[in-house]
């Protein structure tokens, strides 16, 4: 097999890419050999050697412990669990969140065999002092929920505060074209409309 | 700028792939640091360094000149005329052609400021031998129709018997769901049935 095969090959296997996009994108590489392929090739390698996880809260980085859980300025009386780095970079981006994180790696599920064991939930509980506030930022799924309440159930009797996202309407979402489950959950989670 | 934000910047400049997914790919690729990225890596460096344009034809390739120049079970009688690497590899898969290929490139366009210098053309005349036939397989578009009457014109008086590929309704197609143009083209095109 060629370098080209084993290129358009090894891109196939990314998320997004199908063998016909990654034909594309292996000959968008070769045509920008300078300002592309040999950059990506240095990045992935510099990744390769350089990133890895904070042995803290699980995120990805350069350093240890990750530059989250390194900065003074953030707030350290909250805990926000996610299941995936994915998930931290959303609500990095929105930079409504000054605390830190935990990254869980995933959502028990029996049906795919993910047990407690399987997850970063030990060192969780090992993290947490007591007047922490954990906060909850689990996927609105069967197995975010499941996963939820089994940290609810783990830390019960310990002086941590626990709360999860809100549900309800997503910001110029239509009611019209939102599914029940949703609707239901933002008519439950009503609050008083403040007067100004 | 981390390892990590330089490797997603530069995904993100693959077609098919916005900041999005390549900050999803970014992640596929770190949990998979020794199957996925590591090998990506590799591949990339070797591609690099290894994968060059076909002197004769525009292909690339490992070798030079390229391994379908270089087979000697290849038809000599006719060379297939594409605009891009990606229309020879996509008739390459149909295994329809045992001849030789030329690669242009690109197309003649006025509007994009490109000519024939920039094409792959005076290597195109250079190479074709008297008797030879010249199978034009570019695009059905005003641009690759363009090309199609410039090298026409290019080799009027040469013992060159020019072809194009057929237009027509494409297999499995319905009728009701194709344009008018290609209808147009099709109806006028149209041949004797065979008969059994």
């Amino acid at each position: 097999m060629s370098e080209l095969d084993t290129l358009i090959q090894l891109l196939a296997k990314l998320p997004g890419l199908g063998p016909r996009s990654a034909r594309r994108a292996a000959l968008h590489l070769i045509k920008r050999r300078e300002t592309l392929l040999q950059p990506l090739a240095g990045a992935l390698a510099k990744a390769a050697a350089a990133v890895r996880p904070c042995p803290s809260c699980g995120n990805l980085d350069t350093v240890e412990p990750c530059t989250i859980c390194r900065d003074p300025e953030r707030d350290i009386a909250a805990i926000c669990v996610v299941e995936d780095l994915a998930d931290l970079w959303a609500l990095e981006r929105t930079g409504a969140f000054r605390g830190r994180y935990h990254v869980l790696g995933g959502t028990l599920s029996a049906l795919d065999g993910v047990g407690p064991d399987d997850l970063n939930i030990e060192r969780l509980l090992a993290r947490l002092q007591p007047g922490q506030e954990l906060i909850l930022a689990l996927n609105a799924t069967v197995e975010g929920q499941t996963t939820a309440h089994y940290l609810a159930d783990r830390l019960a009797g310990r002086d941590i505060t626990i709360t999860r996202i809100a549900q309800g309407v997503p910001i110029g979402g239509e009611l019209d074209y939102l599914d029940d489950g949703t609707l239901a959950a933002a008519l439950k989670a009503r609050r008083a409309l403040a007067r100004t």
